[in-house]
């Protein structure tokens, strides 16, 4: 890939994910292999977001800074190509901060308090009334960092389209008071794929619910989760019919297996009864084992050679900097503090 | 002033002003005599906020603006001394918005709506539920301001109390964090001037309400600001008792007439009858024209080259920015985040 390549791509995107732990199946189906078809047509950046990883974790922070270079392993071993995806880590773009602050100025607090998906988080994590101000302010810091790049184009699940909302509005807002259109506004690009659903079939995935299949998962686990995944409760005898509908195994033989007219007469012999879920869960294991080796042995290698891992977040850091210290002085601009 | 004297300096002193008009008697008698008595001993910087100017003037931006070398001039005016204290400019201290972001974390929205100041803020200022995101958080950018010096010494007003308060409770938890003292808790150095009352004696001086007489007043509207100072509204003949209490002028010739004694003839004369108003206000208005008279040429000057101003500004800012910058690192080696 050469620079050449590089002014041609169309689409400016930024993507990223919170340095909380190792990503799993759920990032895979739902933004890694997406970012890695994108990554040839577009100047795609994936921010590590360590900074707002610490806004429900700064009391525990090292859940935080032991999983920056994890989540970069985990890039890699996917396929995602630093020399085609700059991959670089928040807290090392000081514009991002900076931002933030001026944009905080234009977003009310009742506005923010709206924000359904930040209404629900704030449910989920029992924070009432205790929520820290970071967390309340995240969708500024977000609409930092997507402005930051200049971003044409978001990948999101529809559960964060709130948040590009929210960043449009800073958008219009900043343009308005420029009288000229600085930043761009964004554009969701929605994942096709179904949301992945837990190996427990109850909740969002989740590290500390035990209930995810990570990257880096070993031989052991991947047969411990696929043994424990959630089937039909009532499909009790094999020659029983068999429900498919919320039944893990086979949304994940839909997610993952190569063949879908095999994976249909599956289904069908399922649902009219004769098979057990003992085999399904043996097709479904044979067939994650065999995507996930490669990508585990490959994620190993990456995590011997640390030094590699920082000089790559470092040089897309390096490079990152540069662009949003470049937006950073137009929003300053706007706001007649260049004075020297 | 060499630099043996400056490591010698007991106390770091943070102090600073919002950047949103130019300064009047108000700062003088409240902090720019102190800052100027104290420049010798300490260690002092003070921070031109033009970033906190724009928390709630960021729709009209230029009133910040405008008014960042009006106040640099305004300080040299009145004597304080670039090479004895450190003149920064908020905006080119990227250390402050990050330590913002990481402080954020530290912080509970209701903790902030519960700071006595900023409620009568909000009131004043008529928010209600439309507070910009960025004024409710104004006291942690404040903490950011404050300990990305790790100043120990920090001169207020009463009401700006509660800000220490919370400053001292970031402190605390990020050297719990720690586990060592990281950061200094500050002490606030209260002025002991009494607040100087509004021209009008009715509310705080403010440009907007015309009740005030900046540092840069001409010698006109230093009489015109004389004449229709508030005095005692029930003392109508000369001849009959006047009342000092509440009385402008009398305030005024406590703060800056030179000759106590002859204040407290003044006051006593005013008191039993004969003394009429347009006497008062000729001595008072004398002593403010000699005053401001020096000051006001001074700041002319410097006015006039703006380009001294700047470089005053740039080049403390830069000391400043390797200050903040060292805070910085130790805080984000706190949250493990200094990996390359």
């Amino acid at each position: 890939m050469n620079t050449q390549h590089k002014t041609d791509k169309s689409e400016v995107i930024l993507t990223g994910d919170r340095a909380t732990g190792p990503l799993h199946l759920g990032h895979y189906v739902g933004s890694l292999k997406q970012r890695v078809a994108l990554q040839a047509h577009h100047e795609q950046t994936i921010l590590v977001a360590d900074m707002q990883g610490l806004t429900d974790n700064a009391l525990h922070p090292q859940k935080v800074s032991s999983n920056i270079l994890n989540v970069v392993a985990d890039y890699l071993a996917v396929g995602i190509d630093p020399s085609a995806t700059t991959i670089c880590l928040q807290s090392q773009l000081p514009a991002l901060a900076e931002l933030t602050m001026y944009y905080s100025n234009l977003v009310t607090i009742s506005r923010l308090e709206r924000n359904p998906t930040v209404k629900s988080e704030i449910q989920n994590k029992g924070f009432e009334r205790s929520i820290p101000a970071g967390f309340l302010t995240y969708p500024i810091s977000q609409a930092a960092d997507i402005t930051g790049f200049n971003a044409t184009l978001v990948p999101v699940g529809d559960d964060q389209l709130p948040m590009l909302e929210q960043t449009n509005e800073i958008v219009r807002k900043i343009n308005a008071l420029a009288g000229r259109n600085v930043l761009n506004e964004c554009q969701p690009l929605l994942s096709k794929a179904p949301r992945l659903p837990s190996t427990d079939g109850k909740n969002k995935m989740s590290k500390s619910m035990g209930n995810t299949i990570n990257l880096g998962a070993s031989e052991k686990e991947i047969t411990a989760a696929v043994k424990s995944m959630y089937t039909d409760p009532h499909h009790v005898r094999i020659e029983d019919p068999g429900k498919i509908e919320g039944n893990v195994v086979f949304t994940y033989l839909d997610a993952f297996h190569s063949d879908e007219s095999y994976v249909q007469q599956l289904k069908q012999h399922y649902q009219r009864g004769g098979l057990g879920d003992g085999v399904t869960k043996r097709i479904l294991e044979e067939c994650l084992q065999e995507m996930l080796r490669p990508i585990r042995q490959k994620r190993a290698v990456y995590l011997n050679d640390k030094a590699q891992l920082i000089d790559i977040l470092k040089a897309g850091s390096q490079v990152s900097r540069e662009k949003t210290d470049k937006v950073l002085f137009d929003i300053k601009d706007i706001f007649g503090l260049n004075i020297f």
